[in-house]
């Protein structure tokens, strides 16, 4: 099996949540895989294409759990971006869309210096809402984007969409 | 300047955060420095002194920064302890109390095999009520606990006094 499939075996489709008629992608198997984590983290690298990254920005809380991993192994640092509230220093905010009503992500003022080369990431691209989002507050503090890079992109939600003008990248 | 020493020194006090009369130990510069994360993941495998284990399980949000690089670096799974609704399988779930009120906490059923040899990890043992639910979990679901390894530790707080009979470490 390649490294491709390994992970997809490791992710589990769970029906009706978080709401009815959805289907969400459940990669807490794959977490519990050493060998699966180390396929994403070598496969998150490839899409990199040897481009020098200075930090990696991940999402809470799933953006987490292999943007540190990515982190470590680029030699980066982590910077999270995290709900309003969460993030005890100055921080900037930007607004984005919910299905219903809008929600607000966070990062430190201090987090990325103008000019710093900046990996984006989180587990699954879907409307693009989050990225988008995220994107804004990287660009805001004068990082330069060098690529945003899923584990997961559901094509039809055309998340990508949100994101022109940016590389975009995913594993599945 | 050891390890520790070097942590300490990425580690910043933000005062009356969440609230007033609060100094927070914001760990986000010590993300922001591989050389660093790095340290810390060096200084919780020293802990264990070389004992084995199975699965390392990690608290929403911020024990999952370390607790993925801590499960790689000692070739066990990860397993996420989150927040009530986020878990998307079967569930087990345990109250605990806050200051005022009271908030729980979800792991997947199917997370731990009964025997597995169980590794708990937050950022920070405070009052250690956080920490005493997951005990719990680990427990109820037939894991054995081989330690409880924190970053830091507020001692005044007394949090080991919840966790007795449980081996207790903390890097700070």
């Amino acid at each position: 099996m390649d490294k491709k499939e390994y992970i997809k075996s490791k992710i589990r489709d769970i029906e009706n949540f978080p709401k009815e008629g959805i289907i969400f992608k459940d990669i807490t198997p794959l977490l519990m895989d050493p060998k699966g984590v180390e396929y994403v983290v070598d496969l998150l690298v490839n899409n990199l294409h040897g481009q020098q990254v200075d930090k990696v920005v991940g999402m809470e809380s799933r953006g987490f759990f292999f943007g540190m991993l990515l982190a470590q192994r680029l030699g980066a640092g982590f910077v999270p971006v995290r709900k309003k509230g969460k993030l005890p220093y100055k921080t900037l905010s930007q607004t984005y869309d919910l299905e219903y009503g809008q929600d607000v992500l966070e990062i430190h003022e201090d987090a990325i210096n103008p000019g710093e080369k900046i990996l984006i990431h989180d587990d699954i691209l879907a409307t693009g809402g989050t990225a988008e989002a995220v994107v804004k507050l990287v660009e805001h503090l004068g990082g330069t984007i060098v690529q945003l890079d899923f584990l997961m992109e559901l094509g039809f939600l055309k998340g990508r969409e949100k994101l022109k003008g940016h590389p975009v990248s995913s594993i599945l």
